[in-house]
């Protein structure tokens, strides 16, 4: 008998499920320190074409990437008020070198405003300078209890965007221009049919005017915070006492955005498209798009030949051949585990006649083909289908787990049974904590609807609808 | 008159000059922490380059990207015993989250030979596995207390392989492999005519058998260990316990070796190219290979649209058009302090003759060219010619200093000089250590000679010279 996956079904227990995939499939292993992890090949691999699906749009949009420090005085995370208040519990703190005390302790970046207000202050004095647009791709600590692998990691790796700008409206804009481009990357190239709103006052990034986000409601009805952008107004600027002469002379703190995504689109990729039988990876992250699974290669040397052959005609694509001497079930089992859109078996029998085998990671069986179909043109045809499925999925699971309802004492039941509420809404951050509170729901955003209706709060007219979920 | 560069002359004062050229080119700016930097644009995209050419390199042997732990447990530094002694003065230390006190303290990798070996344990048990040929490019940071940015920061980036191997025999020849693969890269793309060599028992890395090195001898006669390959042995599979089952049966600690450049590639290439007006950029590794200059581009709108055209044709290059408001001669300096290699001036009187004016970096004078002569095929030959000019240069400047010597009484007045000394040597690590404290000169690596002699100091035939020089 082959070797099966042995995964975890995922009604059964969603978190082995969850691990048993991100172990299992070769993404990580868990690093000496809770919450951290080693990203292995195949996991980076994913990260490194997300990246530089990011990296392309932000060039377009005049971003230039910069790389700054790890560390930062620990007196200069209280000089925002509200920015110590969020983070100051949960940041790592550097007090001594070998065993010799340091004069002034050290903090790891839980984020990077601290640095890019000291940055910003010593580099700027004009608003000629300005707009200046600025990203950095770095590792990130945060001290949390409740760690799990790309959901929520003590350590993990993101970008950071920070800009700056002459006017408010400017800034505004383009934290908002971010917001739009993180949803259609998103949606695009990682198929996540996510939401796209505002955080309430209380959801905000400590330190931030608004806060834009999109969420991803994952197969088990809790939501993750995908992407957020924010505005930050002067506030940073005026802390930081970052100031620039403006063109009449007069001299004021500008104004600034941040923005970022991290490591959670993996988990939000995992937890939007998998199933029982392992990763299911959108074509344009997938390491390799089609792994090539030869049999009997040792027996038949025009199996490997045609293997070869094949790779090179596909040469858009990123192929691998796994021509390794296990059985072909244990091949396909993980390949099937590891996500690979496409498989193609190559067999004694088949290539006799000319023929290979080609099996679709979400598809329902394996398809025979004539080897000269085998192109370019047809895996493009099929890579298509492919992802157009995998995110007609995503919105039917999203869309499935959503309930319109009329009473926030309806909100516990719904977020027990998996679902997310939906709702007109008046901001009210008393009442927001009080559910908080007692039903472990928060909202996830507030979106702007077509419509208008009564918040079922308060009963005043409004257009904002609230999502009400667990998240991670 | 046009503002001009101020950079202090490199005759008068080295430090000086040094700290003008990578603050007013733009590279960095100092961060608030003792030794680290701001990673600007501009230096950031030298950066860049440099790792694209290092990673394609490494694809090609195999070696898969991964990215591991910023932090590890305190304790387990002391696993490999000279590994501890080599880096527990510097490194730092996190001691608490928040206000909490930590259980066990951790440590930021100051190198990852202790990660790598919980990595390996954990994730290997057959010889069948091997060899796994990793690599990262992360942050690092050691305490120092003479920092210069780029040739000795606290926190800096590197690369850092790290391969795994069946025999003493396959992993000590990787090792040398990668030893010649960096002087290969090195010297083709950076122009920097690295000596190559092995380090003596005193100056191996903490935990190594070997260290192969290639060293930098800069402008200023002193040394820059340019980047190292170390082949490990079994010490650290030994120390953590790392154990694979062979091909009869037998469980054995596979051999190691470890290996990296960093950010200190870019200091070389300052200390070793540069003058007095500033930067001089290897081509391949210059943020823009030609920046355009126009000259009253608002008066004459056919000069943009020239610079245009021109931008287009030249579409093997990254080029930069500088149409900002400045002087010419504002401008000319400026990218003469960025070192970018060609710079085309396009003004009103030379549009009127389809000409244009040409300047090389490193060339004597300008030169005017027919507008219709610049195309790829003219900028690439001239390209070149400026890479041959700069890296013969370069090894004029670094046979300049050599002395051959015969006594150790001369190695101080040699240094002294600005000098290194050459000369036949039989490892002596006392002596070794003598010279170090009287003179502060260390041998900066051992090369096999074509040719024997007698060491100066034992009069025993070697065919091993040893580079004595000072050291960043």
């Amino acid at each position: 008998m082959e070797k099966q996956n042995n995964i975890t079904p995922f009604e059964k227990d969603i978190s082995k499920w969850y691990s048993d995939l991100v172990l299992k499939s070769n993404l990580i292993s868990y690093g000496p320190i809770k919450g951290t992890m080693f990203f292995k090949p195949y996991g980076f691999a994913i990260w490194n074409n997300i990246t530089k699906i990011f990296n392309k749009e932000f060039d377009k949009l005049g971003v230039e990437e910069v790389k700054f420090p790890l560390l930062f005085p620990e007196s200069l995370l209280s000089k925002e008020k509200d920015h110590i208040k969020g983070f100051a519990p949960e940041v790592l703190t550097v007090t001594r070198v070998g065993q010799k005390k340091l004069e002034e302790s050290l903090i790891i970046r839980p984020t990077s405003e601290v640095l890019f207000g000291i940055y910003f202050r010593e580099n700027l004095n004009s608003y000629s300078q300005l707009p200046l647009k600025l990203n950095q791709w770095v590792n990130i600590m945060r001290w949390e209890n409740n760690t799990r692998p790309f959901l929520r990691n003590s350590e993990f790796f993101w970008q950071e965007g920070h800009t700056i700008h002459s006017t408010e409206n400017e800034a505004h804009e383009f934290a908002k221009k971010i917001h739009e481009l993180y949803q259609k990357i998103v949606r695009e190239y990682l198929l996540l049919p996510t939401i796209k709103g505002e955080k309430t006052i209380m959801e905000r990034f400590a330190g931030a005017n608004n806060t834009y986000t999109i969420e991803t409601i994952l197969k088990d009805g809790q939501a993750l915070q995908t992407g957020t952008s924010h505005y930050l107004g002067d506030s940073f600027t005026k802390a930081f006492n970052v100031k620039v002469q403006g063109s009449d002379n007069i001299i004021y703190n500008p104004f600034q955005t941040s923005w970022g995504v991290s490591t959670r689109l993996i988990g939000a990729i995992i937890m939007t498209h998998s199933d029982n039988k392992g990763l299911i990876l959108p074509s344009k992250i997938a390491p390799f798009q089609i792994v090539i699974l030869t049999l009997f290669a040792d027996k038949e040397p025009k199996i490997l030949e045609t293997a070869n052959k094949l790779h090179s005609i596909l040469d858009k694509f990123k192929v691998k051949i796994d021509d390794s001497n296990k059985g072909i079930g244990f091949k396909n089992h993980k390949w099937e585990l590891k996500g690979s859109p496409i498989r193609i078996e190559i067999g004694p029998k088949d290539i006799k006649q000319e023929k290979v085998i080609l099996s679709i990671r979400n598809g329902k069986s394996k398809v025979q083909y004539n080897l000269s179909d085998i192109n370019n043109e047809t895996i493009s045809k099929l890579l298509l289908e492919y992802d157009k499925t995998i995110y007609n999925n995503a919105i039917k699971s999203r869309d499935d787990k959503r309930i319109e309802f009329n009473s926030v004492d309806e909100i516990k039941e719904i977020v027990d049974n998996g679902k997310y509420g939906v709702a007109f809404w008046e901001d009210n951050m008393e009442l927001e904590k009080k559910i908080k509170k007692e039903t472990g729901a928060t909202i996830r955003c507030l979106i702007n609807s077509e419509f208008s209706g009564k918040c079922i709060n308060s009963g005043v007219e409004t257009n904002k609808l609230a999502i009400f979920a667990r998240a991670y």
